[in-house]
């Protein structure tokens, strides 16, 4: 309403300029746009003002000088090649320190970071591997004890084999290639191809029970060091399994995550929880994903604290799009939550990027990217309408070759009219990065505008929690709690600027 | 109105899906969502119907595969590296025939064929040429009477003197360098520097009054053999000049302009006119902006059809803003008609994107590129309210590396919020395009919707009068004639659809 008050007056404005004063009329119409953006209708207090200054001055710094170098702006550039000149800025180093709320889309089988995946995971005794066309497949059997459909080698012997095998390795469970440091793949197709196959690598790894204990437990670990206290989890895994070869079902990997986050939060102050979104292939049949519905919606009864959702997972370019299932999903409409992908794609009026559509017809709660949204006027409509919030990745657009530099980001232009945004990692561990501030670093360098600051990342820790699954109690304790942590981030920022400026 | 009904409709609808039917509610958002596309509230003839099935089958055989090989898709690569492909493509044989209208945002001295301007200009006798820091210029000169301001040479001497000077020149007056199927700019600033040096290059070559008149008649023949009946050309010459050394001043420009316009129009029937647009460099200071608006006010009383409007060029990003000048403008606003270009840029925040709410505030009839407008929602809104039309020239953005894959194009978002957009091609002549058809196919095939035909390109002619400094009769005029040649073209295109299909 205000808005279009707004408008007319600016519009009287205008028709009246030579009478009027010109730079009045222009620092309205910044202003306006200013406060459309998000964070623009939050009010900073006099310390977050002062707080914002010093931080504003550290992100200008760090400004100096790109419009005439591009090639000093690191949110142009391929992550791979500018990850290190992101952990030398200062700005960066704040927004580590910054309470950043929730992670709301983290696929849990790529959370962890490389490093921590290589040496803590990969070295230990009883894991094998076997390639099969050209994919290497990760798996623990008792020494001695392999299954004969692969020829299953040792890794530690195949170690000691070959001189290159670490950094090989490496470019299997991730997408990390040998003395890399930029991107070595050709187009979307490719890297997609090398990307699922690292999940397919590690699967065989992860869901060896006491490694998805120690991997859950590290992911966790990694978000709360980042100021992370509640993350959703998106899991595909369908068991666990013990070195003698023991299988468990899926209600069993509800419990080990139950415990295995309860632990961590006993030994974690502040930290709030953490729940599962459900998200197998979607490259599934009808009657399989009919199945899936009924084992989750049975589930989610049993594990109403753990099971958050659901949704489907994959490249969607060519994965099967949403409307295939839409009569499955209809008859689950009104017990299940879902949290679809959708419109993670350049395509424009293909059925993928109409997922879209459906993931707002089906009452999705948040959307996956939604990276064509601003292609699809009327969805854009109902997802403002309706609250819907937008995950979005930066690092994982940019790196699996949606968008190069990301001031392209479409979502640039969702930031600035103020949509319902929260800033995600996706899947970190593939690309070298580590819990959420690379993408928050990316968010306000590379998609927000120049001037954007504090009010904006207060927001996007406040719409972490708002868009989360947790309930009305839950957001208000947590957001409680997290107002005390941002007061004394306030307060350090404030005590220690002169080591940032 | 109706829109905002439809949207409670919508609304309505959605809330009962479960008694309603799903694929009607989805099917009403697709519908919704095309007619708010550009073209989508034009209602097509019967036969139009029937050239259009034809035109979206060739579009769609053309997309086959695309999704699992990105590679086949030509809008997602750099244009130089698939120009050949283009010119293979059925669909922009049937957009070359199809009449496009008018050229609103074309620079004359970038505005014919590289081939054209190397076998018939370059090789003219007595043109010369001097090299001034890695930057070749190039100006006539009777034999040996050149100015002893630089070591200038006959350029019929270099060429025999070095076999690599044919292609050497080539990359100086365009930016097609050696061997070239790809683009060897590393980065924006490099490529503008290039690309702002080609013109300062060919400067003193087309200024010289004989190759001024051909290469002006050139350039309409090869809008005209394209199916383009009107242009606007911004031009930045100050002077014309003869062989003895003689200077004409801007008065003349603007009386040889008219007389081989006049010409051009006796000798191609349907062919409507030509109009400038003054644009000189944006590095000027105040006093100079003043003088040169000054002299542009009084010539325009004496050539009110020859003189259409005035605007500055040069990088945005390094160069003035508007802001610099706007009291200059404010003072000349009333009697000047503006086509800025703003905003084309992939900043946010910053003096250059800013150029967008100048160029809004001081009545800019249409603005080029405004790439940047998306982040700007007040701006769109008075965009959109003032109806002032958007310049997108596709391949220029996409040469001049503010985008890479086409798909990304903030102005698709434009096109599907059926935003007044005009298809222009900027500079043509230095990345080996011709005519408007490549940005014309570019739009069709990379911007708009899979399913964006016929309506589309209609859309797009009738812009371009519409948006066109025409005044209403001569507009009416304009329309009334590429009727006659539009229903040519739909008779031809169902005639000839064997050849297509
Ligand atoms: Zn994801
Ligand atoms: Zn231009």
């Amino acid at each position: 309403m205000w808005r279009n008050i707004l408008l007319v007056l600016l519009t009287f404005l205008l028709a009246n300029l030579v009478c009027s004063d010109y730079l009045t009329t222009r620092n309205e119409i910044l202003r306006a746009e200013k406060s459309l953006a998000i964070g623009g209708t939050l009010i900073l207090t006099d310390k977050e003002k002062e707080a914002n200054e010093i931080l504003l001055r550290v992100k200008h710094k760090e400004l100096q000088g790109v419009q005439e170098d591009i090639t000093k702006f690191v949110p142009a550039r391929h992550f791979l090649s500018i990850r290190k000149d992101v952990e030398k800025s200062k700005l960066f180093s704040i927004i580590q320190k910054l309470p950043k709320g929730a992670s709301l889309h983290t696929h849990l089988s790529a959370s962890v970071s490389l490093d921590y995946v290589f040496t803590q995971i990969v070295l230990l005794e009883n894991l094998h591997g076997c390639v099969i066309n050209g994919r290497l497949k990760l798996r623990f059997f008792e020494k001695g004890k392999t299954s004969n459909l692969c020829r299953w080698e040792l890794i530690e012997d195949l170690r000691k084999k070959e001189t290159t095998f670490d950094s090989w390795i490496k470019g299997q469970i991730s997408l990390i290639t040998d003395g890399n440091s930029q991107n070595v793949y050709n187009n979307i197709n490719d890297i997609w191809k090398a990307f699922l196959g690292s999940f397919s690598t590690v699967y065989g790894m992860l869901t060896y029970t006491p490694v998805f204990q120690d991997y859950l437990y590290q992911a966790l670990k990694e978000l709360y060091e980042d100021k992370v206290f509640y993350v959703e989890f998106r899991i595909n895994f369908s068991y666990l399994y013990e070195l003698d070869g023991k299988i468990h079902n899926f209600e069993y990997i509800l419990e080990t995550f139950s415990e295995v986050v309860q632990k961590f939060k006993s030994e974690h102050p502040g930290f709030i929880g953490a729940k599962i979104i459900y998200a197998p292939n979607r490259n599934l049949n009808a009657t399989e994903l009919e199945n899936t519905l009924n084992t989750y919606t049975s589930l989610q009864k049993l594990y109403p604290d753990v099971l958050a959702g659901f949704d489907l997972v994959g490249f969607e370019d060519t994965g099967k799009p949403l409307i295939e299932f839409y009569e499955q999903f209809q008859s689950f409409h009104n017990t299940t939550n879902f949290f679809f992908h959708a419109g993670e794609t350049n395509w424009y009026g293909f059925d993928v990027d109409q997922n879209l559509i459906d993931a707002v017809m089906l009452g999705s709660k948040r959307i996956g990217h939604a990276y064509a949204l601003v292609k699809h006027p009327k969805v854009l409509e109902l997802v403002k309408q309706k609250d819907i919030a937008i995950e979005v990745s930066p690092i994982s657009t940019q790196v699996l070759m949606f968008v190069d530099d990301l001031r392209n980001h479409p979502s640039s232009a969702l930031i600035a009219q103020g949509f319902p945004i929260v800033i995600c990692n996706d899947d970190p561990g593939k690309w070298g990065a580590k819990g959420l501030s690379y993408d928050w670093y990316m968010a306000i360098m590379g998609m927000a505008s120049k001037d954007a600051g504090l009010e904006f990342l207060k927001q996007l820790a406040l719409n972490s929690f708002k868009y989360s699954s947790l309930s009305e109690t839950e957001k208000n304790q947590a957001i409680r709690d997290w107002t005390v942590a941002w007061g004394r981030f306030i307060e350090d920022l404030i005590k220690n600027k002169n080591s940032y400026l």
